[in-house]
């Protein structure tokens, strides 16, 4: 008597697919630069030592409250340094918590701000720049003048604008490639 | 004896697909101000007349060779003006022809040349800018220097950047948004 063998056929089994799913949150690319990521968190940083640096130097030079673009850059080098302070303990708080800051209107703000505060840091660092070459070359006046130490201040406010640049460039290039 | 009567009913025409149609080239949107565009061109005029009127009025000073920072002003308008020149003679070649520069080198090519004119002349601005604070707002010494020629060259330089700033803009956002 023989008896009919049963055979056993794996099914490959098909992923369950829930109606029910809650669609993902639509959030932009998470490049490295961008707010909430380790890069960003260092450009902050940067951004932030060069604009204590330009603050300090300018603001510990004798005559800053005398010629009207030392003042601004003593004041644009204070507002630039708030802000990257302010986005550099959110990129901190983000990092911490693994949240992600890469919605719309988040980033259209930092963007804003961003394009703001390196605008106006650029300006400043230019007058100050304009000023002490005339000083320097144009007038031969070092002597009379802290030459090294305007130009310190003024290089710093620069780098300090180098350093913005890219963080504005990701949040903008992010807004608009969604 | 009945006959059965025949009713027409129109049948909607699909429109024919033709298989071998040939694909759209992929081309950015055409926003108003972008290469190629009325807007883009009007921009590009109004670029022009303020680096002339920059490059015309600093030249014509009589102390513009003395101070580095009107000198660089001259430079930088004169760049954004020839810059300005070849976009527009561009523009009107695309508009007569009807073609489309919204290809992504061309497109880089443009967003790269306005990022650089426009850091250029608002650094030329910003520069003069603090010069001309500093003779007048500081030093008090209009009555020796040229204060409103200064001052004109410097707001036309102003103006050049305000116009060249929608020109980058534009690129940059559809060279992003791609």
């Amino acid at each position: 008597m023989s008896a009919s063998s049963a055979s056993v056929h794996p099914v490959e089994e098909t992923p369950a697919t829930d109606v029910g799913d809650v669609a993902p949150i639509v959030s932009m690319k998470n490049i490295e630069g961008m707010p909430g990521t380790r890069g960003g968190l260092a450009l902050r940083c940067f951004q932030l030592g060069f604009a204590a640096a330009a603050f300090g130097v300018m603001a510990a030079s004798s005559d800053f409250a005398s010629v009207s673009a030392f003042s601004y850059l003593v004041a644009a080098a204070g507002l630039q340094g708030l802000w990257s302070f302010f986005l550099a303990v959110l990129d901190i708080y983000a990092l911490l918590v693994k949240r992600n800051l890469h919605n719309r209107p988040i980033v259209t703000f930092f963007a804003v701000g961003d394009g703001i505060t390196t605008t106006l840091t650029f300006a400043a660092a230019c007058a100050c720049a304009g000023i002490t070459v005339l000083i320097d070359n144009d007038l031969d006046l070092c002597s009379v003048n802290k030459c090294v130490q305007l130009q310190s201040a003024t290089a710093m406010a620069f780098l300090c604008w180098l350093t913005t640049l890219p963080s504005f460039f990701f949040n903008f290039w992010s807004l608009a490639s969604r």
